[in-house]
């Protein structure tokens, strides 16, 4: 592992919409190519069959996550089929084990933003030069990484049409055409779409990928505290995401101006952090946009005294990225290790049978657990192959990142019991067959829960490191403010700012970031 | 109306895997261009408020369908608040109403292709021009629509990259290479996305336009028979989407040599057909690919005699121009009229205050009858806006095509009842508060059923014409076969082909498309 150090930091960095303090994290590493993608030149004839023999013999990874962080987590996603190269840089395929887990957040997500009622809409993938251009902040924030089509068939276009790398320059013209008086406000749309940002720093899959998916909402309000509300709403919407679902602790807070959406006018996030590398990653965004669009757009509205007024606006996103962020912090030298809640099996159920047993009989008792197990709504499936052997499918499924093991074999046939093997910690326990239900269903939650509180437990026990400042000197370049959190802890007066030496206003999270 | 016409007809034209017979229909339409799409031109500005007095006094459509169907079209579609034209040509911004029907129709589907183990994943966009051309039929079919990436920011791009049209050279290297023994099949994908095809001749919303959103299926079989049984399987699930969820009848069947899939071995079809105009339409394609994708992209896998063979394939897919026929189908001269199954709205409910009633119980009333309503699973909403007459609302519901208005007046309170209209025939009916639920459900059901019901019987209608040959011989480079029906009916021998005088084999449907 290597050194990450998480640190608690004064500064007097001033942030415009928080008050006060600074709270820092700094991290020690070394390595200046953390993801240097190993896979990804390998497999770029993409019909290659040049893996299957490892595959089939060697179930294990070759690397370690302590030792080689980098590469054993684009093996990771790989061996536990969540990922494809492509034969496109930077492009990934996505296969149905990584769907299923995206499927599971957009679910929940899909359903909470219904309730505040945002409605879903769909707007074109292409954008004219003309609208992208004109909010200048924004578009100089994304220029470098727009990908454009000039041509179709062998015809040149006559202008040529960006690729979305986000969606309020598509949107926002309309929005000024479909507002006009305060009875059409507020107005709260949200899409699930791909967008693109041709980038070409380290492509890793999920974390930073030249297309992903992510939903965006974009809304617009009479009055900046219904703005302020719902940034806060849809961020606590996020939290639970990687929290209750992922099982991956985040911290919200406000990003600094350097740091804050391209035209914006604040940005909020939960941040992440991965002990391994000592990186902080942002989580997701939830955007005041407050009127600058509106000025460029002329999202403008008759006010109930009739006045003109411009509307106050939001956006907000999360992405696939999500995803990798859970790889990382849970998954372990065996693979990739599930969280329950969005685990597309659960439980997977192997038949241990022996010679002279009754294999028969162990099959079907796999297969009514599992029918046991899925009409009461348990994500179950049996692994009834018959050329593999039980250790093999161990693995196998050990790799995929199944939260938990049943076995069944001979012993347990006689004694009406399944023996259970949780993923997170190997740990072993027969359970009767009388009330399998519930102790899964028990189990399952436990698993949830543990994960959650060994992620927060090693990241809250990065070493915390008081003189930071002497320690980082030479990478301060690298680094940069991650957010300054709404939980301020407490400073006494006199503190002083660690890099400016000034009186400090706050706490604010630094280290390097994705 | 045009004089649309239906007709039965006699062909020796040769389908590979249909046995026999052909059946005709024949249109005498005379537009040569229906859908001028006269909206297009006129909303380039995107971002402009020209339409507002217009939408704000007169709220009804200034085209009949009747008399000027294409028009008609285009207005309902944006007056319906399901459309918004948008400043690049072809493309379309799907509203709210629209991409709830859209769901409504996903949630159906997606659940039907789980049951079947279809897996949902996410390929990339772009497509490298390499693999995109690696199968000749098959590219030849596409080449002249598909847009090209050749720039991000100010930088060339090495090889211009392709935006997909369709996926199936973006996947199969990767079939290649997942598929090895006879135990990876089947192997069976599904993908919600984007797809582009840059066509230049006539855009019109949902039915023709550069970039649409659908489902694209892609199996690999070990025998033709499974792969048989899938493709009919998935062309059942089409038929449902189009006559259970969108009340429109269909036709199934198979398409000609000519117009099948390019680069696939058979495909079969739903039809759906539009009296207004006396077109065609496909509605859907399922699609035997059989082992020529395989052959390409070198798709092979040892059998269980150890041998190696080639996977049999299939592609399926439905857009969102479903919701295209739907609206040219049951859409009247006051608007959308929306099926209940898909209906974002299934019953707005509206107060009907009189100067001295008692608005505030007539309020609460329509308030009380919605959340009865809702707590039973319909889909209800009150308009309680009071800047707004019944009338307007009345006016304002119908264009959006709600399926069942409820009026609450004062006697209604009075006399503890609701008066309900359909939208479908303006049928009128107190209800007694008793018991409303089941008499909402029941009504839902009617509309539901009636819809369909006409639109089959206003097909049906079109006059069969014997003699189409001679009424439609200077047309006929324009039509094209849409399908030869599973359901042939009997033809005597000695019967011969309309076209060929040929002795002729089956019965196949004849028509302009669109």
């Amino acid at each position: 592992m290597s050194a990450a150090v998480f640190a608690l930091n004064p500064s007097s960095l001033t942030r415009p919409c928080l008050s006060s303090r600074i709270l820092s994290i700094f991290s020690s590493y070394h390595s200046t190519s953390v993801f240097a993608m190993a896979g990804e030149s390998k497999s770029k004839s993409g019909g290659g069959k040049k893996k299957e023999v490892k595959k089939e013999t060697g179930l294990g990874l070759t690397n370690k996550k302590d030792d080689n962080f980098g590469e054993w987590y684009s093996e990771v996603v790989v061996n536990a089929d969540m990922i494809e190269y492509y034969d496109i840089s930077g492009c990934y395929i996505l296969r149905p084990w990584t769907m299923s887990i995206w499927e599971a957040m957009q679910e929940f997500f899909d359903a909470e933003i219904k309730k505040m009622k945002i409605k879903n809409c769909y707007f074109p993938l292409f954008v004219s030069p003309g609208v992208l251009q004109k909010e200048k902040d924004h578009i100089e924030g994304f220029a470098p990484e727009v990908a454009w089509v000039t041509k179709s068939g062998e015809s040149d276009l006559e202008v040529p049409i960006a690729i979305r790398p986000t969606s309020e320059t598509v949107m926002y013209p309309y929005y000024s055409k479909w507002i006009r008086g305060h009875r059409d406000l507020p107005l709260k749309l949200n899409q699930w779409c791909n967008v693109v940002r041709w980038e070409f720093s380290n492509p890793t899959p999920f974390i930073r990928s030249r297309e992903f998916l992510w939903q965006e909402g974009h809304t617009a309000f009479a009055t900046q505290e219904e703005a302020d509300a719902e940034v806060l709403a849809i961020l606590e919407l996020y939290r639970q995401i990687y929290e209750d679902y992922l099982a991956v602790p985040v911290i919200k807070g406000k990003k600094s101006e350097m740091e804050k959406f391209a035209g914006g006018y604040y940005t909020t996030s939960v941040e992440a952090f991965i002990p391994h590398t000592g990186r902080g990653v942002q989580g997701a965004t939830s955007h005041c946009l407050g009127q600058n669009f509106a000025k460029m757009f002329e999202i403008t509205y008759e006010n109930d005294k009739g006045e003109k007024a411009m509307v106050w606006q939001n956006s907000w996103a999360y992405s696939t990225r999500t995803i990798g962020v859970m790889v990382m912090t849970h998954g372990d030298d065996k693979g990739l290790v599930l969280p329950p809640k969005v685990a597309a099996v659960q439980v997977i159920v192997i038949p241990v049978p022996f010679k002279d047993a009754d294999t028969i009989g162990i099959f079907d008792a796999c297969a009514s657990t599992v029918k046991l197990l899925s009409e009461a709504g348990i994500r179950a499936e049996a692994d009834l192959r018959d050329n593999y052997s039980p250790g093999w499918k161990y693995s196998h499924w050990e790799m995929k990142g199944v939260p938990l093991r049943l076995e069944i074999g001979p012993k347990d046939l006689a004694n009406s019991q399944v023996r259970a093997v949780r993923r997170d910690n190997s740990a072993k326990k027969d359970l009767p067959m009388t009330n399998l239900v519930d102790q899964v269903k028990e189990l399952l939650n436990t698993i949830q829960k543990n994960l959650f509180d060994l992620a927060k437990q090693k990241r809250d026990e990065c070493e915390v490191e008081k003189d930071v400042k002497a320690r980082t000197k030479g990478e301060m370049g690298a680094a940069k403010t991650l957010c300054s959190p709404f939980d301020q802890p407490e400073m006494e007066d006199g503190t002083l700012c660690f890099a400016s030496g000034k009186p400090a206003k706050k706490w604010t999270y630094w280290g390097r970031s994705y």
